[in-house]
Parts: C-alpha cells; structure tokens; sequence
C-alpha cells in the first residue's frame, strides 16, 4: 500500500526527470468561479498528461536486473506514452498492448518514443489478457499497471507533494484540491500527499456524468460501477469502477466527487486556450470545469484543480473553439 | 541605460509577483531540429506574455507619489494588458490609448483588467501622440514605454536571468538563446541577463520576413527600417526600428537575426499544439519557428527559445491546426 514515505521517495527518484508543472491562474477564471482558483497543468508534463509521474516512478523502482528486462503497459493512451518514455530513459524495452482501433497518431506516437506496439482486437475481451501474459512470461517483462500498482500511485502523488508547497506561497492552506479521476491513481496519490504536507487541504474526484464511479462509490461507500464501458469524450479518464488500492485511500481521505458536463468539459476547453494558453483534453477539464460550473458545491475563498492531460486531436479541440471560443 | 544589476532588482520586486515559467522540450521537436530544443513559454506569464515583467518592473520602480497619480501606455496588445495588471494590483489608474479599430476582446480584456480605455483613429497620426501628452499632463501620469525605457527592459531581462539558472541545471551552458524580436525589449534584456550570467548562452533576435528590421540592424551595425508598418499575422511583434536604447545593447551582444515565414509560424503553432500542450500567437512563434526551421544558421547541440505570448484568436488558431494539424 502507497504512503507518503513512498511518496517522498518517488519524488527523489523524479528529480531531474519529471516536471515541476508551475501553479497557474487568471483573473478571467477566478470571476467565473467566484473564488480564487490556481491550476496545475499536468498536459505540460513530459507526455502530455501526469501519467509520466507514476511510468517512471514504476519503473524506476524495479532493481537492475529486472528491470533490463523491460516493461509491458496495456493502454490505448496518456499511461502508453509514459511507460514508453520512462523505459526508453533507462534503455530498456517496453512493450504496449494496444487495441487495434485506437488512433494512428497515438500509436505512432507510442511507437516513436521507442515502444514495441503489440495490437490486439477490441471486440476478443479474453485476447488483451493472454497475450499479456504470454509476452510477459516469455520475455520476463513486468507489467506496469495505470493505477492499481502502488508506485505507480506514488509517483503520481509527487504532484500533490508539488501542490501542498505551491499552495502554501500562495498563502492558500485551506481548500478544495479537485482532481481529474479515472482509476483513482493521482486522486489517491494526491490525497496522501497533502494528508502529510497541507492537512488543510482535501482532494476530492472529479468525473464527467454518467461515468461517475468514483463519486458514487465514495457516495456509497462502497466499490460502484459505470452502466456503460466508454463512450465519453473524456475516454482518457473513464474506468469502470475505482482501483482496488486507491478506492480505501479515497475512501479515507477524500471529499465527495464532483461531476460535470461533456458540454462543460469543452466549454472549460475553450476558457483554457482563451485564460491560460493550455491545450487540455476533455477528460483532462473535468476538474476546471467543476471548479468553474460547479461552485456551490466548494467551500473556501480559493480552490485548487489538477488538469490532468493535453493530449486531444485537432477535430476535438476545434469543436471546444467552435462551441465555446469568443 | 538598463545593466544588470538593474535586472537583479526588478527580479527582486517581481519576486512573487512575475511568473516563473518553466523550461519545457519535446523528444518530437528535437527529432525535427536535429539537435535539444529548450523552450521557455511567456505565454504562460500573467497576461498572456512576458510584456508583464516590464510593465510591473517599471511600475514598481517609480516612487510612492509619482505612482498614485496613475500611468499611461499606448498598446493595441499585449503591453496594455500588462500594464493594466500591474497598475490594478497596485491599486493605481491606468489609462491605455488604443485605436479605436483594435480587436473588441482586446479593448474588452483591459478594461476587464481595471483600465481605463482611451480609443483614438489610427488614420489620424498625430492624435495618438497629442491625446497621450494631453492625458499625461492633465492627470500627471506617468508613460510606460513598451521597450525604450531602462526598466522595462531590466523587468523583460528577468527572462534571461531565469533561463541562464535553467539552461545551466540542464546543463546547457554553449548555446543559442532565440527570441521573438519586435523593439528589442525581450531581446536586449535577455542578452544583458546572459552576459552576466551564461558567458557562454547568446541572444540572438528572431523576426518575421518583410518585419526583420532587427537582422538587418544588426548585420548593417546601424538602424534599418521596415518597408511596411504593419501587415503581418506576427503584429505583437512588428515595430518599425529598433529601439533607440535597445539596439546598442544588441548591436554589442547580440548574435545574427533569423527570419522566418509567416506559414513557419502557423506550423510552428501547430507543433506547440500537439507536442507542447501550448497556445501561442504567430509574433509568439518566431524563435521556436527558427530553432525548428533554420537549423543551418544555429551551432551548437542545443538551442534555446522564448515563446512570447499566447494571445491570438480563435480564428487565427484554428487557421493554423486547419493548415499544419494533423
């Protein structure tokens, strides 16, 4: 199970490596929510999204021998491009399992980062999984999981090691910290983090609607599921339920989750290009987005969000400015 | 005239105040320069730009009673915004003379900044000029010159001292420092920062072809105008001469200018899309547009850039993913 010494420990690993994402703002955006709201952009992360933290965090923990023998991800997107990135630093192979569906530019781009792109077909549920297994067995990978795998949860909680000193010289010590959840990996990370460094602040889930498992099961409190598989345009955060490690830490830590538009998400897409110069993708705005649309739900003169990611194709970002740019 | 320990002191009063941007690469924009692309985002910077360093730079520096009575600035851009900030968070008027055919969202954003907007007709040359001294003696404002004022250039020129402390933990230390060049403010106060700092890091002025009037300064060792005032999609850099206190400080550190075309720019802002998660105005391109697509006229195994700034319309954004997005 992830803890903050983890955490710390993480961080040293990432040091020279990962991105310290600067804390951003605007007056423009503070207007809209009613508060002060200071953002921290994870789509400038190597990668694009914050899912480097937790690829090199992983794999950077694995003793030499090992690790030279590489690493295998099944993704289709953000997770893909961080283990690949992460292997190819320490000269190791990676191999991604990825749906032959997903799109060209998101395998090439796996694939220049140095990454063996295995494709396996969407519609055999049963093919992912063997065929995982069997490279992993044959070539003696270790397989480096999105979320559920605790340093992976980690190095992704070095961004709330980040946020609880950034919010601290901002002279914020008491907020909501909203943040883009899928499987629960940053969100659970986060919230260790500021459990250790900034008690005064509380991570909470943010989701777009009708793929709202985090925020239904902290409801319930207990594991709850999306009716639908995908089908949202903020795929990069959708999981059907929340992690079987991170869901107990949320369960423990975190305030109840906040749930937006795919309307809101673009819309906060569109303010994003216009306030702060970002490329977000969809599921990336989840948490802007409640942080802009959602404000009698937050308590507190400030609030702090994470964009998680940046990597959206051109006829996505243009509907956002089509619908929502001035 | 602007010296380094002027630089060393604006960066004391922006302390906390000015944006640390932080120093941002893509393995894919390396591949395409064929050698380390280092970039550092002023469109991250408070307003959009790094024209907030100067504005807050010289506003802090005027004295206690000669600042309450306000400041002027003449700016169709991104200097008025900066300029209005940094007046609002001082608490003190700021009147900004702009044409009065300056896009609506402009004239909107620095009014919504707490400036007082005073349009004139541009087709009228002398009412700018006679309106601003009218303006400053009446209200006794004092003006913020957008480059040739000593202590705009000494807060632009905390750029280069930041870049210097980046490029070195990088270990960057030989090296090309490209900047978006219009009056030379950015680009001689970097070039003062570097000589301080990074003997071996040199400023060279980037510009748009048909606007290069820098380049050819510097490669006559005189001033050289621009054919035309104005006509080019990169307009938040255009001026039509080098400033009269910034051109001796490039003329003595400065290496050759590079010049790009306008549909450089547009790719460029098409690659800062997809590969640094980043919006970026076309004046706003030209360094990184020159590291990407002027490879022969740079030494070195690294070069580093400035973006400029980030305020560029939805249709203009869009113009450039619709040509070169992929």
């Amino acid at each position: 199970m992830t803890n903050i010494s983890m955490i710390r420990a993480a961080a040293d690993r990432l040091n020279g490596h990962a991105r310290r994402t600067p804390l951003l703002s605007s007056p423009f955006l503070d207007e809209i929510a009613g508060r002060r709201v200071l953002i921290k952009p994870e789509c400038l992360q190597h990668t694009g999204s914050f899912k480097y933290r937790g690829a090199r965090s992983a794999v950077s923990a694995l003793d030499d021998t090992t690790r030279a023998k590489g690493v295998i991800a099944f993704s289709s997107g953000n997770h893909a491009q961080g283990v690949a990135l992460a292997a190819r630093q320490y000269g190791i192979p990676s191999v991604i399992v990825m749906p032959e569906d997903a799109p060209k530019l998101k395998i090439d781009n796996t694939r220049a980062l140095g990454a063996e792109v295995v494709l396996y077909n969407r519609a055999d549920g049963e093919s992912r999984e063997a065929l995982g297994e069997q490279l992993q067995v044959e070539r003696g990978l270790t397989l480096i999981r999105p979320y559920d795998e605790p340093q992976v949860i980690a190095g992704q909680g070095t961004t709330g090691l980040e946020i609880a000193e950034q919010a601290k010289a901002e002279g914020v010590e008491q907020a909501d910290v909203l943040v883009c959840c899928g499987g629960g990996g940053l969100t659970s990370g986060i919230a260790l983090a500021l459990e250790a460094e900034a008690p005064g602040l509380r991570a909470r889930p943010c989701e777009p609607e009708d793929f709202d498992d985090a925020t239904r099961s902290l409801a319930a409190g207990e594991h709850r599921s999306n009716a639908q598989p995908s089908g949202s345009i903020c795929d990069a955060i959708v999981t059907p339920t929340p992690g079987e490690i991170t869901f107990p830490i949320m369960k423990r830590l975190c305030g109840a989750g906040l749930v937006v538009t795919e309307d809101e998400c673009l819309r906060t897409m569109a303010l994003a290009f216009q306030r702060l110069k970002l490329v977000i993708e969809p599921g990336g705005a989840v948490a802007l987005a409640a942080a802009l649309f959602r404000k009698d739900q937050i308590e507190g003169e400030a609030v702090l969000c994470t964009i998680s990611g940046g990597n959206v194709d051109t006829n996505m970002f243009e509907r956002a400015l089509n619908q929502y740019g001035t």
